[in-house]
């Protein structure tokens, strides 16, 4: 299913979310930014993906004219279709630099040579058309070299694993927080990695004129939802905050 | 290259290094534990390594009699070959239960279903022939959801990423780890997400007779580098540990 998440003259934000369902995976959402003639896709997803996502992309724009691929971060859901696509393109894959030397392995010997561009630590501009998306530095929610894209044009935080709800109907966008939680409380406290850094990544968003937080797995938040969010996550407890002795001791 | 790590009556433990070798791609090792007619692989790694490691594997035991595919976690270089694996096998994947899910994006649909075997955050035995692997708690080194496999029988814990070294000879092994620490020192602290967790990690492992601790990329360590290793691990400030706001801050 295709939804329309922004759409201004000549620059649109696309969002798929049931690309290759399949019942033993956890359901993903793919985008797609175009700008004037030139596109960028934002977390392609796995192979179960690829091929509902390149038919889908094709009916909106020509992905031979993709100038950008963009990963959050390494995960299978966010990039195992990397392949495919560094086939069906010519453009380049931005990932974490420190995820640079990995993600040839989701590829066939010689795939990725020189068409990988590692994001520094600090994050990066990243043109798109006339526009640009914003490579902000998402380290440890989840993954260790992890980024969020941020478009101004539009207002929306693409903001990765961050904001995830589960077993959602995700073409529905959430104004009201509160009811939301529960979708999301289980996620964040086992798969994001300390209170800590979610206070610094806090403190940093505050500063962006956020129009909507848009997750890769579940529904897009925005209204009173998108600063709800910011204060639920900095106050969160999560990841190595909740382990002890009783968490590594040698099973039976 | 092959490396008999252990080798005693009908138990083999032994270790491939170069599989798929590709300049722009971290080094990796595979492992193959061979137990009478039964055989299990840890961490086949990628879609790079897939064919080497087949024909190197079929040298050695039937890939069709392998009774288990273990994952320490679900990085690409770890099991980006599954969809090959799931072909080759009628083994099933056992991988932490919070990657259940994850790990099908992997596949084309269908590939996964009813053959991945999530390992709950305890840990659990893995038989093999007459011996067993037991998957130890290792999470948050670096994945959250994170297994180290330890055979018994060998004295072998297959650490996974914990103890890699890079830049180095793989069919080299470390007995002295002080002049090797400069190449382990720089991904540890980067890729571990805390020293809390090393500590917890320190004190469990502390209760195993460990012969050879064996990462998944670099160099094996025995002899008195195994504890000199959990020495160095259980002091090391890493990760979340060393991040502050100037680390998440927007990019110019």
């Amino acid at each position: 299913m295709l939804i329309e998440l922004f759409n201004k003259g000549s620059h649109r934000c696309l969002m798929f979310c049931d690309m290759g369902a399949a019942q033993d995976a956890v359901q993903t959402n793919q985008f797609l930014i175009v700008n004037g003639d030139t596109g960028a896709i934002i977390d392609p997803g796995g192979n179960l993906a690829y091929n509902d996502l390149y038919m889908g992309v094709s009916r909106q724009f020509p992905p031979h004219r993709l100038s950008a691929i963009l990963a959050s971060h390494a995960d299978p859901d966010i990039i195992a279709s990397l392949d495919r696509w560094m086939t069906a393109t010519t453009a380049p894959v931005y990932i974490s630099a420190i995820w640079e030397r990995f993600v040839p392995h989701f590829c066939k010997p010689g795939k990725t040579a020189g068409r990988v561009v590692g994001i520094p630590d600090a994050g990066m501009r990243i043109p798109v058309g006339d526009s640009a998306l914003l490579a902000i530095p998402a380290h440890f929610m989840h993954s260790e070299g992890n980024f969020q894209f941020w478009d101004a044009d539009s207002g929306i935080l693409f903001s990765g694993d961050l904001g995830v709800s589960v077993g959602v109907d995700p073409t529905r966008t959430v104004n009201d927080l509160g009811p939301h939680l529960q979708y999301m409380e289980g996620f964040h406290k086992r798969y994001m990695v300390s209170n800590k850094i979610l206070r610094l990544w806090a403190a940093m968003v505050r500063g962006l004129p956020i129009r909507m937080i848009v997750p890769q797995h579940g529904c897009p938040m925005e209204g009173p939802a998108v600063q709800a969010f910011i204060d639920w996550a900095e106050g969160l407890a999560c990841g190595v905050d909740l382990l002890g002795p009783a968490d590594y001791a040698l099973p039976a």
